[in-house]
């Protein structure tokens, strides 16, 4: 079998490597139907996360069950499934909490670009769609494995709710996603920072009221202007770097909401700036498999499509052209179908 | 008029200074009834703050109303009223929001260690008792003007619930009354961190079920076994260094709650811990005002005492020491009568 490799900076391959099997009998092998790069991947393909030996790629995926361990009860061979980048077995307490994504078993799934995929704990790591979807549908399935998952957490964990003023900082597909999520949730006004056309376009399709070119503390002062100078109620913050997170703070009203994704990267909060903004803060990797019942049946119903914010479709061997387009900031989110 | 003045490290002087006077139509004279010693007058009089030049100390204080200005229409002289450390005009968004410590015309009252006060934004700022209350509930009200609402914040931005699981970082008297808030908010498990006999114990009377002496690691690995290796709900960390802080952060559960109000001292936060660890942060300068109806009540009716955290009563000329006693640890928190 064939697969996703990097290497070291801007070396990704495309090559030969041990098919994935079953290890535990609650395991199972999923045949991948799409993938997809990931933001995240960006982070060792630039070298700025170090990378020590080759790693197989890719951590967002959906497929049809090919098989299952002895142990899995709850999926079987055949089923179109979708599953979170961190593996988890839904019944723990941190699971129980809704925070699968700190399930005491928890275990990163890797290896999602190839054409087989092996899911640990696969009962509580996976939901079947009612049937196998029609083929319109993957893209807005696929993303409900992280990107959109994350997105949605950013807005839940900045407790979006209807009528209030959401900025959004952050325009990689995680951030665009988290504007579609403030739409879904009843945001008033969504305001979407961001200073590249087709990202703002996308981010006003999917429902973005205002847009912010302006970054840093140039950024901070527009939202002060366009909130009475308080502040938005909720902050998403996608990206994960000292100025993103800091500007996400500051942008906040006393008492609001800052949701962060971002994985920080260097991050460092001073605790007295902390402390006088007043802000709450919530975060972390999404627990993405609490949402996924809920989001399969928006997309299942036609009633979001966060798929759009795939702007590449490339044959999985042209997988090395996903990280470069997405690198070089000339495709949003790359779409491979083995 | 005689009142208190820090100079320098440990150089804190009861001498003539000048009686406060109203300067704006909204201020208000107070004549002290009670005022006392806060924990953050020790940040200056360790030298850890700087002090460059002198500063009329105290901000926390009850009293009888002397005089008002010409704007002022909520209190009136001769009523005995609370109010607190910082004084707002309870009207402007931040403070219809709940963080009156962040209002926009917010100014921070100072001199309370003396017979008479000046308060600005008196009409936002004070909350009069039914009628001038009998002297033994003194103690108990003076500490609703910021103690003890600042207790009340942690526990409440920690999001202390009935039956949860709450844990204490800190015996000063902040967090001995955060150990009275989570009792009255009902929770079921009440661990209090403290390695100082009388302070255990005070700590218990207030509703402390469990006390844990261990600090920094070795406290959080004996919070993780009292809580199934998760965690607690709830954590108020109310001292205000990094390793209180990280002891608060390492103490949660994912998802849930640290309440922060200990001021923040050299604290950094990294990010990328924060973030794998799924907690929630809120805190800051508690929005003691929200409060002062609350626990007012609480207090008029008997139901908490936390005037008992007061260990020490001195004449108000004998304010230095109150300020040694509570350095050297020998008491919890001096009460002061002019």
């Amino acid at each position: 079998m064939k697969g996703t490799v990097l290497y070291g900076p801007r070396d990704v391959r495309f090559e030969e490597r041990e098919a994935p099997r079953l290890i535990k009998p609650t395991d199972a092998i999923i045949k991948i139907t799409a993938a997809c790069v990931c933001g995240s991947d960006l982070w060792p393909y630039r070298g700025i996360s170090p990378v020590t030996q080759p790693v197989s790629m890719g951590h967002e995926y959906c497929g049809i069950v090919e098989e299952v361990g002895s142990a899995v009860k709850a999926v079987k061979p055949g089923q179109f499934v979708i599953g979170s980048f961190f593996a988890s077995d839904n019944t723990c307490p941190n699971c129980q909490a809704g925070y699968q994504s700190s399930c005491l078993q928890r275990e990163l799934v890797g290896g999602a670009q190839a054409p087989l995929l092996r899911v640990p704990l696969a009962d509580g790591t996976l939901v079947a769609t009612p049937e196998v979807p029609r083929d319109d549908l993957i893209p807005s399935l696929l993303t409900l494995s992280d990107v959109m998952g994350t997105g949605w957490f950013a807005a839940d964990a900045a407790n979006v709710k209807p009528g209030k003023t959401v900025v959004i900082v952050g325009d990689g597909a995680v951030g665009l996603l988290g504007v579609l999520s403030a739409r879904q949730m009843g945001a008033g006004r969504i305001i979407a920072m961001s200073r590249h056309e087709a990202r703002q376009k996308l981010a006003r399709d999917f429902g973005a009221t205002d847009i912010v070119p302006g970054r840093g503390d140039e950024g901070v002062a527009r939202i002060k202007e366009l909130t009475g100078g308080l502040g938005a109620d909720s902050v998403l913050e996608c990206v994960g770097t000292q100025e993103s997170m800091m500007q996400a703070v500051r942008s906040t009203r006393p008492g609001g909401y800052v949701g962060y994704v971002g994985v920080p990267h260097g991050v460092q909060l001073k605790g007295d700036e902390l402390f006088f903004t007043h802000v709450r803060l919530h975060g972390g990797p999404a627990p993405v498999r609490r949402y996924l019942p809920e989001l399969i049946k928006l997309v299942w119903n036609g009633k979001i499509n966060p798929g759009k914010v795939f702007d590449l479709t490339l044959p999985l061997d042209q997988v090395a052209e996903g990280y470069r387009a997405m690198d070089e900031r000339r495709a949003i989110k790359a779409l491979l179908r083995p």
